[in-house]
């Protein structure tokens, strides 16, 4: 796992040297069809990841985007109208078998589809309009990292190719760099870990491009540490959620610039009264006073590119602490890499 | 809260009665627009009962429906193309800001939009074209029950009147008496709790239609009894969160009759394998046979209408276990009934 971590620059390079011709191309034919839906279907990481494509893609192309629930496909047999509809599969494995399933009922009904996955010659490929490649070779680790960075890299291209003409940029190819630079909080995030190793619950929160992050760092320390966590937005955390914090309950939170900034310092205010434990992921110097702990990021990553630096540290939060708890992130108990459900 | 859980079989039956006339009207109106996406937009609660919401008119309708994230209206400030969409606010008390931020945003755009309220004079009224009330009185508790049943209820009325032409009936009328029977249930819930004083944390699962009781029980614990409550689909837990399962590690699930039960007799086996310790909301033996406690639903509750009925032994068990630990249901630490965010 901290090996896949440390290939994800170099591994994002490559994605966007080999794919972003046709990325381009793809948006173009799309961009022709009148498109005015936008469903991705995907489980587990690639859901996550899938997460941050529904607010990037519907912040930049304006056009609504749902999260499929296959099982109104898989069990309820339901027949969607999808004929102006762009489907999205996400699987790394390329194999899951419900996505897929997913996939082939909207090509029937006319929608065009891709998928975005790991694996050229895999069962998806065969079903989809296009496949988007990720090329940072074969994931071993349970735990997913370099395909879900991969996939969200595949959301910035797929928005650049969707967004109206004239607008302004993503200007993605700065991510490689800036996952480069966020490698090194690695000796940081090590000596962290420590105070976290008796954790049992926690809860993590992100909100807006960063929600997905939330989810990912949960995901990774169920898998990796078996620590139980939440995942919250820090607008739902405030619905109902927020009286589980008691004094030194421990919350993860990512605090980029932009937008979501101001409404997270006050979680952050709230918080502090309340002596819950927070560790923020930030660069802001106000949210880094506000916690109990913080990483702080590099100042000049804005809002929009700041969804794969950032959750980086978190990766290796999560690898690092499973080593300090004698665990094996690479083969937690009870999972495959590939999970089959319909 | 017990005394609002008990008042829900004549809530939701006066819900139906008042209602029913006005939802079956509005379904002509919609239908007559040529409607191709359904948007729900909520917190907390009210978006528990919005994902039901999702699925039943998904399946119902063939509609593709999308569940709205408030922050890409209100701090991203992105316009969508929603002038082919319907688009559904829930509120309990018709003042979520962000949500009625994004009705007005709807509106604008040429959506048409509907808001399931509790409120007749709130400001979500103001802004909707049709306004969907239940029937049930003021709720006092912060923890929501009849006002989600009655949006659930809701749900089932707008699938009713939006279905095809010809479609078979879902016959809600029968709710509120099946809602009746799971009350009956209280003496045993009340046994029941005294098992779970100290637990810590826990997972809640729901598949398809009852997935959003997942979301809803895990809320009620969190809120009432300061449980770390995680909520999956059963598809989802398989991937990934299967790993914090330990010996003894409470799971709580919902296992109506109908196309899911058959993937949750799988995961109650695994789960077995593992010694966790399960307890199930179901009418099937087996099943049961497979849990370690079982609430026995009566058998004659279809998959389709389970949803009301296997909830409100959830909410008894939430009402019951908060005062078995010491605790005021209804005035949960850190909370507020309505709660402001943009």
């Amino acid at each position: 796992m901290l090996e896949e971590i440390a290939q994800q620059p170099a591994a994002l390079e490559r994605t966007i040297n080999e794919e972003r011709g046709k990325v381009a191309r793809l948006g173009e034919h799309i961009k022709a069809r009148n498109i005015d839906l936008i469903v991705l279907v995907a489980r587990g990481s690639s859901d996550n990841a899938a997460l941050f494509g529904r607010y990037l893609l519907e912040i930049v192309t304006g056009i609504p985007v749902a999260l499929a629930a296959p099982s109104v496909h898989t069990l309820y047999g339901a027949r969607l109208r999808l004929e102006r509809a762009l489907v999205v599969g996400v699987s790394q494995s390329g194999e899951g078998e419900d996505i897929n399933r997913v996939l082939e009922d909207a090509r029937a009904s006319g929608a065009c589809t891709i998928g975005i996955t790991n694996e050229p010659a895999s069962t998806m490929t065969g079903i989809v309009d296009e496949t988007l490649l990720m090329h940072g070779g074969r994931e071993r680790s349970v735990a997913a990292t370099k395909t879900f960075t991969g996939q969200l890299l595949h959301f910035y291209m797929l928005a650049e190719a969707l967004k109206a003409d004239g607008a302004a940029s993503l200007n993605y190819e700065a991510i490689p760099e800036y996952a480069a630079r966020a490698m090194e909080l690695r000796p940081l995030i090590e000596g962290l870990v420590e105070r976290y190793v008796f954790m049992e619950n926690c809860v993590v929160v992100g909100r807006g491009l960063v929600y997905a992050n939330a989810f990912e760092m949960a995901l990774k320390l169920m898998e990796t540490c078996y620590v139980v966590a939440e995942r919250f937005s820090s607008a739902d955390f405030m619905h109902g959620p927020l009286a589980i914090v008691e004094r030194h309950f421990p919350i993860f939170i990512f605090a980029p610039p932009g937008v979501t900034l101001g409404g997270v310092r006050e979680l952050l205010a709230r918080l502090k009264e309340l002596r819950a434990d927070t560790l923020t992921f930030t660069a802001d110097a106000e949210a880094a006073r506000l916690s109990t702990r913080a990483v702080m990021m590099p100042g000049e990553i804005g809002e929009t590119l700041s969804v794969i630096p950032y959750i980086i540290p978190a990766q290796l939060f999560a690898a690092l602490l499973a080593d300090a708890k004698g665990l094996d992130p690479d083969a937690p108990r009870s999972l495959a890499k590939v999970t089959r459900t319909l």
